[in-house]
């Protein structure tokens, strides 16, 4: 019999990222010794049918259909928003008018407004809060992390970051409907600029501090497509590809692009950050790997190392396997998960908080005005 | 309310494969849908404060402390053997005698005469069986599989393995005791050669059918080691590395090495086929890519594909995440049971079974054969 | 006793460059069979004693020491020019007006306005001409070409280039002076961008078209430096990194990026180009490989191939050795060598030609005036 | 006008090693300050046409049709064997009682009592001898030589080697005939052993010390070849694959395998060396890396560097160009002349002397025979 202290979850959204924060919350105390253990209490979703068949399959004790329910009832500690981004606001905001933990999917709001309602929401409710930036957990992104807090790097020349997809260039794809809403510019906000550049300005600014400015472009090269919804061929409304330079309070450069027509990567996010004395690169693709580069090592033996970041020296790591055995994309929220869980038994919820998400959204808020401007553009700081 | 038929889960050793079948068990139902589901229900080992422990940690119902109570117990339809070697056949014997399905981790013996004796035990009780050669089920060595069995590499020419580690280079590692039980010749029966080449050529002959006969050399790097129970320097019985020529019944020639001293790799199986048309190459520090050469590609674009094994149409995949988003080494336990399970309702368990671990076994006992004798050594078909 | 054509060489300058220049010269008849064979006929440059050495070493036959005498020479037919930046116009426009044939390192100018008259000089005179943009003379660039000419890409939505160096890191690096030229402002005209993003303009127009317009940012992270030639601590002018995003006049999209503070990377010069049925990618760190990616190819079998470029049918490889045997960087101006040789045979010498060269030089104007400006800058088709 | 001390060449044969030699003669005085200057005297084939066409596209002085005339030419230093395995023997006995330099290409003789006869004629005559084991002198290879010999990597207990090909899989390939001589057993006196293998055996024992014992199997894939010269469908005699295992003098383990046979391969050879410390690989394919991993290096940080070999500090490349840029297969026979050069002005011909070649002979000879017995063999160390 368990005696660890229940946090009692509601979940909304059964789609894609529903499912893996559900493997999150059921797996993390089987690898992580904590103190507190979710319980998966009721998950949220119109459908009736296929919430209950989702709360089956994971073991949700419970079933909603209208998220204001869930968010009103009395056995709910935490609420998890894995729904489309146009309902972010809306129900992380009374969550935390309730009282209650609000875990959120990114983007945090459809624009830098949204985000900061949201923010003064939770700020206002003292309400433990994190957004699903979950490539903050890969364990080489965080030794990434560690390095570059050591110093290691030194003084930063250059940041750059890309996410290129290919998975909408066929003509034929809808926008919206059953898995597409990130398609549909009413449900999403914006394309890959919201979905995919916002993952790597969080990371960014995690690793390498504040955005100063930036000059953007951004291109929708299929211009109408068939809406699943309406039947109609629309007009898209969102960004397919989208592509900044940037300035950094910490004066280095940044290339940063994204897109969902590179022909050939399903998801290859990348990052590279040069320093003075030592450079580091990773990308999603081989995710259990860090490349370094230390200009300390002899002058003939110099050469970028792979690390297989699978040692018990390695974050996260001595939690899972042995040396030699890789984890995947999925064990980033189960971290994630492991470390809210542990700041709450340490009065201190690690990012990224709410607010951090604000600072993301006022960059691509910033991204998305200069590619309509054709000019720099500096970010907001509110 | 699941209304999944019940197959209720007696596991006997909680330490690292324990572990990897207790995760495999715990969330095969969320991913596959099946009908069947495992019950934990009871976990044995001899320390009862430990294995209760464990229990708690991953839900088992009850524990034993004696292997043949959970073997005599009414409540249990399977037994998994996670214990180490010399444990081995034992109890798959009297669970398959008490009419237990059993599942045993790999090798299935100290040797084939243990692992003939197994055989016949399941096999005159009917009952399921299944070794735990797990990395049949990487998904990017199925689609080798696959490959080979549409005939698309023509007349295979090569097979080449490796498994390479350096774990155990150090001279004050002890020999025995916890977690090093893989170093006592009476508790594992050999080195590297039952424990990594074992793998390698369950998958060798998985994918490229029987081999004949062997020439092989081991090699004990250390030769002395203390002895974790009794405090002793004694001689080490296991062979540190072991290589070996072979050749297949199709005409194909291979070669084989395993070794714990390859500084630099923690656990690099590698595999490699030739043929006639096509080659294909895999490694497991990058198991979710497979390496595809297909000589009917236009020559001037003729090159080794690293095929990222992460979209729907891979085996397992659309089980799995979206395109891109790779799974890691525990993976391939959840699949083995998903396929168990799935051959329980068809009524036909898919391999590896017992007899092709006894296969395995009589390869490794011709190596060690050949080893002592210098000669080259044919491998028993009984 | 060679019966070939001969075509009287004078080249200037015996940096860097003229080594490579006077090696192609040399072998390019071993390996290719050409009408004309070149002759080094004389090598000019200021210090007497050190052109002299080098024409020993390189066979040359006599020495100049002021190139108006060398262009003066009737024994000469082509001049070479190897020279800094800042010497490029004026023996280029004096050859072209002596009515000998011109060949020019890259950039063709100081700026378009410098390229522009010497592209009228040469056009005027009627004088076969060509840039040494060596780098679309690699085989597998070449490759890349072809296929892209054969429509293999389909549309073309995305075009990345950089080139990454980090040899100038050091503070204690001297800005002009013997082999740092290309540091001081007042030789080079401007830094990376002129040096490094000339390259890579070069290529991605022979093989993506031209560019409409650019933003750009530049920067100069070490603000002073000593001077080799006057000993003082001077403001730097050049820039030390450099990248803009631009738009293609085929509508694709594009991110360049040039910089000498990227730690780790030596002459990192990348280039990827998505098109919507293949994608391609190339870098000169291993010049020697063409990565391909077919959407064509079965979907659980696409993959990104490493084509090793070695064999009779890549471009130019039937000239070299045989499969799997690699060439280097110094083949690239033997090509060039052998392709503007064939040319004059043909009548039709082929680019990059001075035009060409001019291109380019928009490009880099454009560059550093957006990044001036702030702006958007159109790119000048004059 | 070269005050260098002039080496007069006499070449016999003109195929592909015909031409690297002939190009490493050529070059080397442009990129290595050297006392000697080769000076291309004299080619010689049987083809009078033939031999006259190469002279002239490689700047021979004069041809003979006959290598007993050029041995006894006295205007001729040295002689260097660059025809078929066959005429290897008779030709530098000749040579060597000439009182000529020899060099020869490899493998030195057929077999170990060939070369065993032409060690004793050039050591009895005390001229200067090489082997063209060019391999050596890769600049990747040499820095392993470095710090292996630095005590870099400590004790050794692994080393590995392969070289495979796919050049012969056709069934309609003759043997013998132009181009082809190396699948006839009477030209060649092997297959892959001699030719392959030889090469990984060279390097081997060179940075890992003799080897003492072997097993081998070798195998002939399509056992019937229509012969060039005589027309008719023969016997094939040559291996088409080899592999053996060894024990090295220093206690270490060894696989080595060569094979025409493995599809996707052009010229990989590979080797690898495990060490206590640090390990070290290479490859053919991309040979101007080295991949080195250091124990010691801080342990959440180890990895295998790749460091790319065209630094002014690596073996050879300060001659070269500059770093980033790299070299390629035709340079290692540059350096081989350098090195041969430089050790007549010091006295003290580096190897691969004849003496060396002998001794990979004699494990070639192992090699065979105990493929053919089917029994470790002792390899000779007369």
């Amino acid at each position: 019999m368990s005696k660890k202290k229940k946090l009692n979850l509601g979940l909304v959204g059964y789609g894609f990222m529903g499912r893996t924060h559900s493997n999150a919350f059921g797996k993390v105390n089987q690898f992580f010794d904590l103190e507190y253990e979710p319980v998966l209490k009721a998950v949220c979703a119109r459908d009736a049918d296929k919430v209950q068949a989702f709360a089956n399959q994971w073991g949700y004790e419970s079933v909603e259909t209208d998220w204001r329910k869930l968010v009103g009832r009395k056995d709910i500690d935490l609420i998890d928003i894995a729904s489309p981004n146009n309902t972010h606001e809306e129900i992380a905001v009374a969550a935390a008018r309730a009282g209650k933990m609000v875990l959120c999917e990114k983007p945090l709001g459809m624009n830098g407004a949204e985000a900061l309602r949201m923010v003064k929401a939770v700020e206002k409710a003292g309400v433990p809060n994190m957004v699903w930036y979950n490539y903050r957990r890969v364990p080489a992104v965080v030794l990434a992390k560690h390095l570059i807090d050591e110093g290691r790097l030194g003084r930063i020349f250059h940041y750059r970051a890309k996410f290129l997809q290919d998975w909408t260039i066929s003509k034929d794809l809808p926008q919206g409907g059953a898995g597409l809403w990130r398609l549909d510019v009413n449900v999403a906000g914006s394309g890959v600029t919201g979905d995919l550049l916002a993952h790597c300005i969080d990371t960014a600014m995690w690793l390498n501090g504040g955005i100063d400015k930036v000059t953007a472009m951004t291109e929708t090269f299929i211009k109408q497509r068939p809406h699943a919804l309406t039947g109609k061929v629309e007009k898209v409304g969102i960004d397919d590809a989208s592509a900044f330079l940037a300035r950094f309070s910490n004066g280095s450069l940044a290339t940063f692009e994204a897109t969902r027509y590179a022909r050939g990567h399903k998801a290859l996010y990348t990052l590279e950050i040069n320093g003075e004395q030592a450079s580091i690169s990773w990308d999603l693709h081989d995710l259990h790997r860090l490349q370094f580069f230390d200009h300390k090592d002899e002058g003939r033996l110099r050469g970028w190392r792979s690390v297989h970041i699978t040692d018990s020296d390695h974050p996260y790591m001595k939690n899972w396997w042995v040396p030699g055995l890789q984890i995947g994309y999925e064990h980033t929220f189960i971290h994630q998960v492991a470390d809210f869980l542990a700041g709450l038994t340490d009065g201190k919820v690690p990012g990224p908080s709410f607010r951090d998400g604000l600072a993301t959204d006022h960059v691509t808020d910033a991204v998305l005005k200069s590619a309509a401007s054709g000019k720099w553009e500096k970010v907001s700081r509110k």
